[in-house]
């Protein structure tokens, strides 16, 4: 390990679930011979830290002796394990939901490794990435490209990983979700919550890979934020009497592929009145207790598909970075010092929150 | 036209929805310049007959005068159109559900027949095949092979025939969901109602196909029916009292696909709980009114299909009736008279059916 | 047939290869019941046009007692055939390359029309586009789409239909062999022959797909005109010492894809060696008597494909027509008078012709 | 690591290409982290052992201070690494050709580690299985199924493990390559060399696959086998004037996929000419200095596929594994001890080898 490696370093951490959420100290952890080790510069916040915090979800959170949130951190490789490949000190890499898999199952060797049932999850079941130095399984840690000669980002490095934070959860699934989807060059896809964190990255994705775009959102300014970050058609269903019907009529017959990201059940069953026949309904959002419901007769008679889509793996990690680093994908940041990290959780809440917050570890 | 060809013929006809189904004499058809003209040897009978002649479903049927009905006709070709490519008189042809569609439309371009807008259906918008002259629009209908030296079939023609008739409907009905299913040889299928008319011909075409077939269906004599066509692992939902376990622990891990051809909603949700991940529920059968209920956080974290698939298109019509002619596949049925056919609506209606029937047009 | 057609029409007209072309009165001709009649407006000019006109291929051009050449032929229908579904009078259609195809063999059935062992051809087997009405079997005549409000052709109907006819052959083709690459979003593409009139076609095709293009071509003015149409990085091979090394460097690895317009056979072979692990090679262009020779130890061990591509069906002609009028392709052309045509016809013998000719019918 | 494993062991070890190859006790190899040991208790034996002894490659072997050839064991797994998941003592496991690779490149996150640049060869970078206990990166090591109740190998160990080794190698690569073919149930499938020893392995996989299997081989009694394994229809070169002729007409249009396990360049490039339209030939066979040739216009008029086929993956072995304990697949072998290994070098290099030898590596 690197003599520049402290061996106490700051983070968030709490001790029980709903705690307090507490700047501290903590021990420098050290990679394992299949880890490398992560100097994080920033860090995005995800609602899902609110629920791994608060406990919300079936699954248990790993607390011995407390649990150091977060899942998409960017920063530079300070140490590599023994057993690693493939890694150098100095390159950027980045923490993300998916830590570590046993690499050993069937869903492993198909390179579904989200799906591996022995998945290990940053911040959740591993140390996550509101701490300085973070540690993760070397074959799963997201491969950052450092801006090449011609980028947008060439020479602008901190501000290239702050936002580029983010694109390691909510860029990577929506990207994921796109290619799930099977939409092709030139295909209408119909997005849902489109004007949302997710959705806006979901739109300028599919504007990259050649999609026609339409936004399903509702409310002040959406349509607005919707055209800026490069949408197609509109529509607000707020004024819309009649969604399925106008996005039939838009689409010429309905959208070879549906995006839900809204967090809304109804939204996502009314999804399978639009779809085209043969196309694709994609689930990514994760509305309470929520049901899909397809009408059985119709989806016989218009053969159309509906589809789970769940983060990303290695190659989809890989290629939602080259894209953002290309310069076709923006994610707006707020950034803020990881000592004042709690707030957001509270905002988090209480429901205000507006925008993505990324965390500067060094304040 | 053929002078052999005679102006009448008999059917089986019907006035009104519900109203009596008469065996009587009536114009043979003439084919238009892009359709075939084939002298109907037999006929299988389908539960959508039942349902054309009440009127229950949305979609109008035909009834000027009257509609002849039957989607399952298997004969010889008899007279051609004058812009028909691709037919000989003496070739055997069949009549299937769907006899023709625009050939213009996006479904259509892409081999998606089926969901063409304007489908036309056999025994339903076009006269069927409960006649012993049917047209049918060339490039749709069903070329049946003639048994090859070497074949189980060679010499055997009436027979051949006879037993292919079902199989223009059931049988591809069936090879079209598996195909769907995209289950690869070697995997596990899942087959609820494995024990039916279309279920034991889904197992013989996943046999065929290399998958490993696990069926659910229930009552006296199913397992050894199921066993007798070939399947590979029973499960009687009556006696099982945890189904989805059951399965999850027969497959290690999950059935890669299922095939829903059981008439039930409830086995229908059921069938989301014992998929793998990244496998595919394929909807076939259709109870009236029914929804597909899939959780939608465990479809997101499982990441698997849900897929709807209506019978099939030419090259999958094609392709079923030659694993029959290879002998890969039997269709068992009852051979009675067209004449006796309206009992054949009795019995259906009245819930007592057994087994498949095929009229024979020549008494 | 509406009262408007005439009896008699203009067309350039040759009665046996390499014989006069002469611009002539002829029959206006009449559709079949499965055709449509088009009054072409706009023809473009083709290569294969003078191999047609020479009789230089193996498969024999049609002469009773004439023979019209073009297939790439953009107008109105004017008249429809009595069993043609989907065409309305007044539509727009195209000719192309492929008129009609069986519609009943297996590749017909899964949509690879253009591999039809009955496959008719325009300005070969069947008269085509260098006359004022021509026909064409109605399911594969193009469905030419009418500029939409908002599109950038609104309104100019006349500058769209001569600038589309060159997609009806050389838009379609390289649309296809694009989609045949299986090249996804995001990666790299290298276009052998970047700069020609296929390539710089297939530039845009790629960029409107998402893919990061690569173009070879050599000579002056070629990087110029790659780079306006929006090609990322070029590689003159009159400078260029080592290609493959140098491609192998700037994708990183090797392109994804390759597509081979240009028409060299050292060129094509020369592919495999700079096409990434499983990778495809697509083969387009065909220079006379070639052979792709791949090595085979280097094939195995790198997994990579090699692809024949040819025109494209229904669908590839909907989508890349699609694309034009979305505005995402260009394609520069000289009109010239239909009676003019002879002219071309010697430039292209002589080699002297740059850029590709359009014809105007109306003079 | 357990008490039972010996400091040292039995290998056949060579120091230098070409050297003496000798029996004698040599350390046992201990796991790193991330690697298993396996006590080997059978390894097939294959020509590529004697490539690698005699150096005839370009890329060199492992010479530190000696290598230990094989890549075929099958045994149990006895020390498992630190960092290593999925795996158990006791478990059967299997050293195949890929003994390990980066699993961080571009390649292994697609499942593509055959082609990973940093591939890790046993037998050839890495000591193989030709000693009684040899290490394989757990990740990559081949999970051997224990036969089942109702299996045909329940209860016979010590033959399975035997009869399994050669499946390692020569069992996975053959059905990868119908795997790369995309051939679906049904259709047919050329196997050319079908009565050699990859060959009969590829006619039962694509049985087990639901193929119709034309061979192709030449001489006394490779009918006979060929048909035995299970073959539909075979081709004698040495009688048949018009090989592809014939396939053509025995497959009605062509294969729709070849195999091309004979290692001959005139049996490959002809292989270019019975292929279906829009079918894929398999290069598989490693002929010295061979090139592919295929004919440009005849490749894109046709559309079809050349694709090379390397080894397989994990989920390649997996599958290919469970064939074969399901009985579907079988290997006739040949038995001796480890220490007789060297003659087997000799019957190698002077061409007089008949069928597949197996060491038991307990004398």
């Amino acid at each position: 390990m690197s003599p520049k490696i402290p061996e106490t370093q700051k983070a968030i951490v709490f001790y029980k679930n709903g705690g307090d959420l507490t700047y501290e100290d903590i021990k420098t952890p050290k990679p394992k011979p299949d880890e490398i080790l992560i100097n994080i510069k920033y860090s995005g916040v995800c609602h899902t830290d609110l629920h791994a915090w608060k406990g919300d979800w079936p699954l248990d959170v790993k607390l011995d002796p407390y649990l150091v949130g977060g899942h998409e951190g960017a920063g530079v490789v300070v140490a590599i394990g023994d057993n690693v490949k493939g890694w150098n000190l100095g390159d950027y890499a980045g923490i993300k939901w998916l830590n570590g898999s046993c690499m050993n199952c069937e869903e492993c060797e198909l390179s579904h490794e989200s799906n591996c049932p022995e998945a290990d999850l940053s911040g959740y079941t591993h140390d996550g990435s509101f701490q300085q130095y973070a540690t993760g399984l070397a074959v799963q840690a997201a491969h950052i490209p450092k801006p090449e000669e011609g980028s947008k980002w060439y020479g602008k490095d901190d501000e290239y990983l702050a936002e580029i934070a983010p694109i390691l959860c909510a860029g990577i699934t929506v990207y994921k979700a796109l290619k799930s989807s099977e939409a092709k060059p030139g295909q209408y896809v119909a997005i849902s919550g489109a004007a949302g964190g997710l959705g806006s990255l979901a739109v300028q994705y599919a504007k990259a890979m050649g999609l026609v775009v339409v936004g399903i959102d509702g409310g002040e300014g959406k349509e607005e934020l919707f055209k800026k970050v490069g949408g197609d058609v509109f529509i607000d269903f707020t004024k819309e009497k009649d969604v399925p019907k106008k996005i039939l009529e838009v689409t010429k017959g309905g959208a070879h592929a549906v995006i839900n990201v809204a967090v809304s059940e109804a939204a996502i069953s009314q999804s399978t009145q639009y779809v085209r026949s043969n196309g694709t309904v994609v689930l990514v959002g994760l509305p309470a207790n929520a049901y899909c419901k397809s009408n059985v007769f119709d989806q016989v008679v218009k053969s159309y598909k509906v589809v789970g889509s769940y983060v990303g793996n290695r190659a989809d990690t890989r290629e939602a970075l080259d894209f953002f680093e290309r310069g076709l994908v923006r994610s707006p940041i707020k950034i803020i010092g990881l000592s004042e990290l709690p707030k957001v959780y509270e905002e988090m809440e209480s429901g205000k929150i507006l925008g993505r917050y990324v965390v500067d570890t060094s304040y």
